[in-house]
């Protein structure tokens, strides 16, 4: 298939499929001596796993990560941190009646077409259970920019039309994991989770926006052509199944604004340059500059739906699928801890390619 | 600095300082057997070099491409195709007030902070010059793409907030070349411009959007987990100077969709497997399902301005920076091209990638 | 670590410590529809498992490959292959009188250096078991090579000063496995085995030379300039534990001969292009040009004796390691199926990678 | 084609043709902040040039290095550095005879048969004129590692059946300059001249062996599983052209020691930690131990010759081939340059690569 490893230097590998023995993932390129909290790890994993609200789908995983190699006492040895996440509540003969018929805006269609052969059972690779291998990793490299001073958040911010107008920084982000949908805004989350109980209530599902903000990430992370630093961060995003769009800084608001107007201007504020205003989201040039980095990710509504769908199957012939299957109404409630894990692998990536920036701070250089 | 290689099969490398000698590629990857046309490279570099308009920079280049290996008798060998764009008409001096303050939103700043020493010439490496470079492996790209009926175009969809409010398959895509700004839409295309030039007498800059259309694109490309065609896309065009946004199919407002009104439903016509609608934008999976690919790409405004800004200088001493030098007032007439190349560049890496994607079409394979 | 990845479309990753829960791999870019012989994977494990003989280690393990993904139904799905192998008959305590040594020509000092931390328990990762991954995933690589007719053998060419002088062409290589050194000639592989067994009741090691052969390699693999085919050969040899030096073709003898004795002459013949010698060893600037592929590979003695031997802690200290530990005398015999193993990797790669050469060849070219 | 780019954080992407206009290279990753002594950069080119003397070809290249980006005022900016050396005594006409055959082990059919479509003239890429841009970019390399101690040499220590059997630590490495063979020892120099002078004098040619020494490397280069340095090293050998082995340390004729004999016992000296001996070479584990590294390379015979050879053309019909053109007699004195740069670019990168191991010397760390 090729393109299931992510990364220059922190190189995550994952594998897996929905209905097989297990999802996982090996990280190559941490470097030796960092120590795990396995608990933060488990506790990522639980803010992704399936069954965990009502507004989440039903099938039932505990998604406990089990670590094989890489990690000798707690600590990492530098030598490639090997886990993985069972499998347990697979009902693969859910799946039978789609063996062969394509359904609306999944993969089964390319999938078919591309490798011949495929696991139809849940998805197989397509389905979004491949992310709990990128929580994992992503769990792994949030430790690591934690060394540092890095600290990455993700909430909801949209559900269909309900939108959750003030900036991160006019919310408190502690407050994040106060309700099943993950907005900080407990009023707006209210509507958010209404307006999920009722698209489930129809058989249907909805999209919805989740916005990312990292602090504290140091100045000079980004490789400045064709690997800056908010291109990888939105090809990480892109990656995440359902993504349909990524904005970061000012977006897509910002074509309207004249450059005197977005210009961001510098000035030094205890020993530290800062810029007035951030409407270039932390980033310039494709180098991190020290301000917040803040991004949008927009989700699709979910394919799968508990209605009769028409389509067409391999053999081009009309074919009604039935509304089965376990699956989120929506699924940017679940999507937070992913959001997190790409964004914190792809800067996990970029700290370590900025140690051979300059010939000054290289190991044994006067 | 890394990062300057795009592509695991078709490698395209760049490299060249906005006042250095020259802007250079190399590919690595394109087969062998490739017939060349000089001229259709020529033609894309026309359309993206500056001084071609009144709504454009005043530095003048001829920006002709120069090709010194992997072409024998105008054919390609299979090795790398290197050439190169040389620099005429710096003004190297034009610069000298800007060697130690950090024009805002520029890379001025995080340069220094990464590299510790930078050539400060018209931005040098961050300079948008460097994208000549992607234009000229963009059109070799698109040479093999057209081999399998491949079409790419973009065009100026928004500026400011003057929108065009059509979609891509209500217009006449032909008609994108006939006016300065791109945008096939003339009505629309006049108010553009006359934004333009208005802001530009301001000695100011304004942002705009590009819609890039794919046509043509065989079932099967994209590599769907991290390597998912739109995510590639996505990361290119978001590797490009400027830009701030990326979204394709249904996008950002696709959101707002249930799934039962997103989902495009698959048949059959003239023997070939369709959907009724498009939201999906051509890919499904991460993989390319046939239909047309579209997304939309935003640019903030240009940094630059004729005006007189504050900032601070490398100490953290408050300077006034002149409003000097050459420079666009609105980048999106000429990241046409640049749009088109970078996509072309994905398209191409994909489809040599999609060739080991199943044994039955292996060389050598009964 | 970095490091721990092979291969540019055939893509094996490989972790897992010598006393931890399992060694495993994963492999990215095997393409669909490739039927899998598991009882050929768990065959070529078995010939290289400890254990399996008087001449080498007494660690007994079973070394069953287990797969979790990438295969449906017994075909592969083009999505990544996983598999594992559990240790299961470590015994760390044995270890414990050198966590703090530096046994003489090992790892554990330059792990120390490197690392700072590390999992000195038999070795941790440095230990030639991560090689059963490499068996794993290169009984995969064979069985996609024997689909276009190619043939990987390896055996037994020298142990100490006992040498094999017929070539390679002068034997049956059907009877490399008959014997328990793995050495096609009965008479040599005796006196091979007495010359092992004399050490081993010293208690002391021996080196050896592999020598390897491929037969029915299509025209064409290898990519001429870094990535010869004979340079990844030789990479992936030098890259298994214990390796000194590789040769192909003429080798270091080669160098004695003038180019008209070297030189192979073409001719054709049964409309196949063929050369009257064969110095080239099958590849011709760095590409196989379809005549047989030989090469072959130093292995130095062992290093972990039964005897006492001076040496240093961590502190400087001069210490006396003991002679304990189960280990092989002479390393040849069970790196037979390694050499195999890193041959079908290398080669697997290269004909994946041949695919994209020419346009002709191309997917939808006419 | 691929493979024209080597390296991971120091990559080197190389193109050109032997009668094209160029030979170029690109260095991406080269840390900023290196003064460049261009100079040096001649200097290496020279000892690489055609034409030198009596015993090289009479293809007559000044070879000067031009620079066209990546330094400024002298300093690398981290930006990619890229260069080209002309190509200027091209006699394209002398190749017109074997526009068809195939010269014996040559690379025409290889070629031929990969690509389709080559560029005969002098071999095209084929021709071990590519090396030009490695020495180039192994100069840089060199003055990378400079900084830090490590000093590369080579030597001849073999033509045809001439030995230097002394040591490299026997030698006065300073001589090796000191004659046209570049053997540190006069004697045996001037008998390998004298055979060379006959062999070119017979319109014949000879193979030879150069021996690397590298001093003053740091402990820790070198990723301890598949990119062992000692495993880099010898890719980077078997990837220049006419390289038929390589081997480090004891090499081939450790085999026949037994374990005792072949351990380095660690001691303390001088607060520093080394081995009584050195048959590791320097390398343990994949991993640079401190110790001289040091290998030895061997060259085949040049295959072209002046004499008329029996051969086939692409229709399979026997032709017979004129010896004509320009050619070295015996590669070994001009590849001297070649295998210092190749041992330089390998180490570069391992030198970067070294620094994200572990987590206590990274940028920010406490």
């Amino acid at each position: 298939m090729s393109g299931n490893t992510w990364g220059d230097l922190f190189k995550v590998t994952i594998y897996g499929e929905s209905h097989g023995e297990m999802i996982g993932m090996v990280i190559d390129g941490c470097p030796a001596g960092l120590k795990i909290n396995f608990k933060s790890v488990e506790e990522d994993l639980r803010r992704r796993r399936p069954g965990q609200s009502k507004i989440t789908t039903s099938r039932e995983e505990p998604d406990l990560p089990h670590f094989v190699s890489g990690i000798f006492e707690g600590i990492t040895t530098g030598t490639p941190i090997a886990g993985h996440i069972k499998n347990q509540d697979q009902r693969s003969q859910d799946y039978s009646h789609i063996a062969s018929a394509y359904r609306p805006s999944h993969a089964d269609f390319t999938y078919d077409q591309k490798y011949g052969h495929r696991d139809h059972r849940g998805g197989g690779r397509s389905s979004a259970r491949e992310t709990a291998a990128r929580v994992m990793a992503g769990s792994i490299a949030k430790q690591l920019l934690n060394t540092v001073g890095v600290k990455i958040s993700a909430y909801v911010s949209q559900v269909g039309s309900i939108e959750l107008t003030k900036k991160y920084s006019e919310l408190d982000l502690k407050k994040i994991e106060s309700n099943l949908i993950r907005c900080p805004d407990s009023a707006v989350a209210k509507k958010m989770i209404s307006e999920i109980e009722k698209v489930k209530s129809q058989g249907d599902t909805i999209g919805g926006v989740i916005t990312g903000v990292i602090t504290g990430c140091p100045v000079g992370l980004g490789s400045p052509v064709f690997d800056k630093l908010h291109a990888d961060l939105g090809k990480a995003m892109l990656s995440i199944n359902a993504v349909k769009g990524f904005e970061y800084g000012s977006g897509f608001e910002g074509v309207k604004l004249k450059g005197s107007e977005h210009n961001d201007v510098f000035h030094k504020k205890n020993k530290k340059m800062v810029t007035l205003t951030n409407h270039s989201g932390g980033v310039q040039g494709g180098i991190s500059n020290g301000m917040d980095i803040y991004f949008r990710v927009a989700f699709k509504p979910v394919a799968t739906l508990i209605q009769d769908q028409k389509t067409t199957d391999k053999n081009g012939k009309a074919v009604i699928i039935k509304g089965k299957g376990r699956h989120d109404p929506c699924v940017v409630p679940r999507a937070v801890p992913i959001v997190e894990a790409m964004a914190a692998i792809v800067l996990a990536d970029h700290y370590l390619r900025m140690q051979t920036s300059k010939m000054s701070t290289l190991v044994g250089q006067k």
